[in-house]
């Protein structure tokens, strides 16, 4: 590599990969490392490390700084999963056993709390100069993350959630981790302030355009490439963009129709779906998930196009991102 | 206070009650930090931090600007009180609801995650030239503690734990946070690293010391005043240096005796008590236990005598050490 190149989305996605599996994340006991390297070997598009590593380039840095935090940040980013997959009950994460199912909640309570610590560990790793700097940022996405997540969680309960509560959410929950990598990538790259900020709104843009095409993808994907029983969002009654939109939507007979169908515990799942997906398509539904997606997209990209940088070295990212946001949508 | 003054044990509890009730915990989503706030309030001797602000001026150091680390300490402290009562089901904690208990499970897991990183937070707030020393030494700590807490719920399940594995569990489980506390305010202070090693050798065994004391005073403690049955570690079949040192120094005959008595669930609870402290005290168990809490008493005053700071700046330290090992043992 010639030293003002770049690399490939797919270079870089192996560089990552290759110096994760340089880690050694087994030590004693093993009842709490064992967990770990469990979790941190099942896999994952690993998209947040690349996008960390990609805007270190893109703002001039040498990637090699930026393998640590980039590391720290899956790690951190794999301790909310063990957490919430308690939280939620969930069983099955990327086609495996969660930790609390194959082992139980104590551990994952225990190793989610060690990996939380591992991650730090890693994201210190950068020069003295932007310590701080790097620190802060990810202990503030941090606590913006627990924040997301216990709104994800209030959701459950709550009767009326509004499409403002839902970005809310969407923003602390998945938004400011994709935001954060990026903006580590251009801290460790010492890009300048204002050059940061565009970058992390873009990563907050992004964010919440991945959130609504997954709530969309739930119902109106046409495969199961996904892993996801399609509309098994409306079976478990989640309030997804399409479940708050529909309420927004429909006018008092329509609410009424769909909380019927929200509170029938008799009715077989296909018909729900059904039912459900023919009332939020009558109030055109799809449409405004679609017309959202399109708005955030493309705020996204205008963002991309404010950065004092050379134009192809955004390239990369613009197509990574629009190759996440597009998978069969 | 002059500038060469230091303070008592007293005087830097009130500073730090005073600072820490400053300090402002409430945020939204209130569900995330209501129990934080709650846990935060509930109390607690405040050693950690008090050992801490006390160290920091045992080397010269100025107090002021070891109170937010002092914070940190304590919210980490108090989140590992938060995360280990989920994990051992615990319904009072200082004579008050548990969070898991007053909420659930999933709020602790949150809330107290939440806290760890307010946690580094508050740690984080240091000179920059110690920014990195102060945020290593915690980091270290936080899974030292992680795996402290692994062995002792390995200890629930396992059979035979020796001594040697009960001392590793407690170091890390109590020691380590003890130990880095002291570490802290010598870093803070500027301190060298010898002196700054010593320190935090003796707060190991300051720490095990505790330990040790604690264990002793459930059986031999002769009032109430710590809020813990007599003998309620007996009942718990807990495995701590009592129970541990029992099956050490039994025979065969003894060690089937204690192994009934702590199958039998029909058993009476002060039966029980009474018949396996009559072992222990036949055995020799106590006067064990007194052994050794004198000889990691005195190493730990030992340690102090090398430190390199004038004799009266330790008097303190060693007068709160010991008011805090003396309680009614």
């Amino acid at each position: 590599m010639k030293s003002n190149d770049y690399h490939t989305i797919k270079e870089l996605q192996d560089i990552f990969i290759e110096h994760l599996n340089r880690q050694n994340f087994l030590s004693n006991p093993k009842e709490l490392y064992e967990p770990i390297v469990y979790t941190m070997n099942i896999g994952g598009k690993r998209i947040r490390p690349v996008l960390l590593l990609m805007t270190c380039e893109i703002f001039g840095g040498d990637y090699r700084k930026a393998l640590d935090s980039a590391v720290g940040l899956e790690v951190f980013h794999n301790f909310t999963l063990v957490h919430d997959d308690i939280m939620d009950n969930a069983s099955i994460r990327r086609g495996q056993e969660t930790v609390f199912k194959k082992w139980n909640a104590n551990i994952g309570i225990l190793s989610g709390d060690a990996m939380f610590a591992i991650a730090f560990d890693y994201m210190m790793r950068v020069d003295d100069k932007i310590i701080r700097k790097a620190i802060q940022l990810f202990d503030k996405t941090a606590i913006e993350v627990c924040e997301g997540q216990q709104l994800d969680l209030n959701f459950e309960t709550s009767k009326h959630v509004s499409i403002a509560d839902y970005f809310d959410m969407i923003r602390l929950k998945t938004g400011v981790l994709i935001a954060a990598a990026l903006k580590m990538g251009a801290i460790i790259a010492e890009a300048d302030d204002r050059q940061t900020e565009i970058i992390y709104d873009f990563g907050i843009h992004i964010g919440l355009t991945f959130q609504l095409i997954d709530d969309y993808l739930d119902l109106f994907s046409h495969d199961m490439k996904f892993g996801k029983a399609r509309g098994g969002d409306i079976l478990a009654n989640k309030k997804t963009y399409l479940y708050i939109k529909g309420y927004e939507l429909a006018d008092a007979k329509e609410k009424a129709q769909l909380d019927a169908l929200f509170a029938n515990k008799e009715i077989a799942p296909r018909d729900k779906i059904e039912q459900v997906s023919a009332i939020w398509q009558s109030l055109g539904v799809p449409e405004a998930a679609c017309e959202d997606i399109k708005q955030y997209h493309a705020k996204a990209m205008q963002l991309l196009d404010k950065l004092d940088v050379p134009k192809e070295r955004i390239s990369e990212l613009r197509y990574y991102a629009n190759e996440l946001l597009e998978r069969t949508y």
